[in-house]
């Protein structure tokens, strides 16, 4: 007889991967990425099999004018892409969500990091401030989604592990507005899977089946290990960019977002349906490359899989 | 009170790194590395704390000519290291073996295949053939010891997954040689954390606490993964090549070995304990990404950690 103990992990049967290369990856990319080109390589990612994707980020342009023409690529994305794929736009502000809600995105993002010191950093806001911020766009934002994408849920650059405890408490908050959908990410790719399951288990204890998303870096090559340990957690969404694009401006030359290449042929070989086909990312994978952006993934330079 | 199942994995408190550079590695740079520059890269690795490291390979200068001063690079080695760090030589054959032996190395790798049309695509021998040159081997080797590394023990490039039941076929057969050393090599870098569980846990049900060694290989980003799932059953030893040299013939520019800068960071992480710098480690990486080899290590390219 079988004993509990010897029991396969409950790994989930099906995966939901969100593109993210639009938004964090573009974002990374020093060069403006002409619209007609991002259009282009966005219906690229459209056609994968993906069901949703981070479109773009409406931040302010002089803060980051690869952006800029955030209003005319999502206007293209619903053109061809709306009712197929759901749209998610990044909105730092309530000044964001204002501009994007004029483009119908089906949902906004905004971010809060567990970190104090990191929230500070990346937005000049302490975590009470955004979460007063998160409430006005809440207000604003009415019938269209909020999400939250809760940045340094395991580690900060500044001060190292974040202890759960801590992230429950802002997941209690933001969860208390009646947010219904929440990333957890490891910003700057330096978690370990002993913390990233510390961590989760944690909060699947508290939130159940709450369907967050995980949003992994590959900085350290922990992104696979950290996905092996969400799944046998029952965690079956996942943020990834086609190419590897994107990163922490922490580490430069290092590998950026986990590749969505590296990730569906990962939930491939695990048999986890995933929808999405892998021959087509990494095409689009080898076009990034040719076009000198920063392409760090296992499966485009892999010349078995070509 | 904690039912069984919310126990701990049991993972280890210390491993042990076997460094393949400069067999695995070196071994894959088409062009010759002068002895002299062999011999310091080799004095570097053995000054980061490793315990034991495969030095170099007495394979058939005309088959592998990068390897052609396999006697002196060993003699070079045992003037400064004997008796402090354990060194491997790879022996493909009978012959191998009689010219490593008049060097002393303390210990003979001989490789077998799990798969018996790796076995013959890489030695041209079936496996049965290869066992009696292992045989004949052991009959020669007297007070050194011998070690077998079986090859493609998850995958094969020409048969997909290997059946667990194949593997331990042959493992009683090394074992009761009285083989005391043996290596479980993922030889193309394709095996899944999946895979690897189920080979491993039947492994471990059958041969206890044999001090099995793991090769892994990075090809498509799943090393610390299936490094993950073994250190969770208990397994502590590990192939790796710092830079993440070597690699497999069929997958050129994808990753190679596991690199020892991200085993060793990654171990760091988890808290368990390698005797290893992992700052001299990144320091040799970034030295051999200087001489022009393909070094491609997740640590070795990020600037955090420089």
């Amino acid at each position: 007889m079988k004993s509990c103990c010897e029991a396969e992990p409950k790994k989930p049967k099906r995966a939901i991967i969100r593109e993210v290369c639009p938004r964090d990856g573009f974002q990374n990319v020093k060069e403006f990425i002409p619209t007609e080109r991002k259009i282009n390589i966005i219906d690229k990612l459209a056609s994968t099999g993906i069901s949703c994707m981070e479109v773009t980020s409406f931040v302010s342009p002089k803060a980051i004018p690869q952006m800029r023409d955030a209003a005319e690529v999502m206007e293209e994305f619903n053109k061809k892409w709306k009712g197929k794929i759901k749209s998610y736009v990044l909105v730092p502000n309530l000044r964001g969500a204002e501009n994007a809600l004029k483009v119908n995105p089906d949902s906004l993002n905004f971010v809060i990091s567990a970190s104090e010191a990191h929230n500070k950093a990346n937005t000049n806001r302490s975590v009470k401030e955004s979460l007063e911020e998160l409430k006005k766009i809440a207000d604003l934002a009415e019938d269209t989604e909020l999400a939250v994408s809760v940045a340094t849920a395991f580690e900060c650059p500044f001060c190292g592990a974040v202890p759960p405890e801590r992230v429950i408490e802002l997941l209690d908050a933001i969860l208390e507005m009646g947010i219904k959908n929440v990333t957890l990410a490891d910003t700057i790719g330096t978690a370990n899977p002993s913390e990233v399951k510390r961590t989760l288990k944690k909060i699947k204890q508290r939130y159940k089946d709450y369907p967050f998303f995980l949003h992994l870096h590959d900085t350290q090559g922990m992104a696979l290990a950290n996905t092996m340990v969400a799944l046998e957690l029952g965690y079956s969404r996942f943020d990834a960019a086609t190419g590897g694009l994107g990163g922490c401006p922490f580490a430069p030359g290092a590998a950026g977002n986990l590749a969505t290449e590296d990730l569906v042929n990962f939930l491939d070989k695990l048999g986890i349906i995933t929808g999405v086909d892998l021959m087509k990312v990494i095409g689009i994978a080898r076009e990034l490359q040719s076009y000198g952006f920063n392409v760090i993934s296992h499966l485009a330079s892999c010349s078995v899989c070509s």
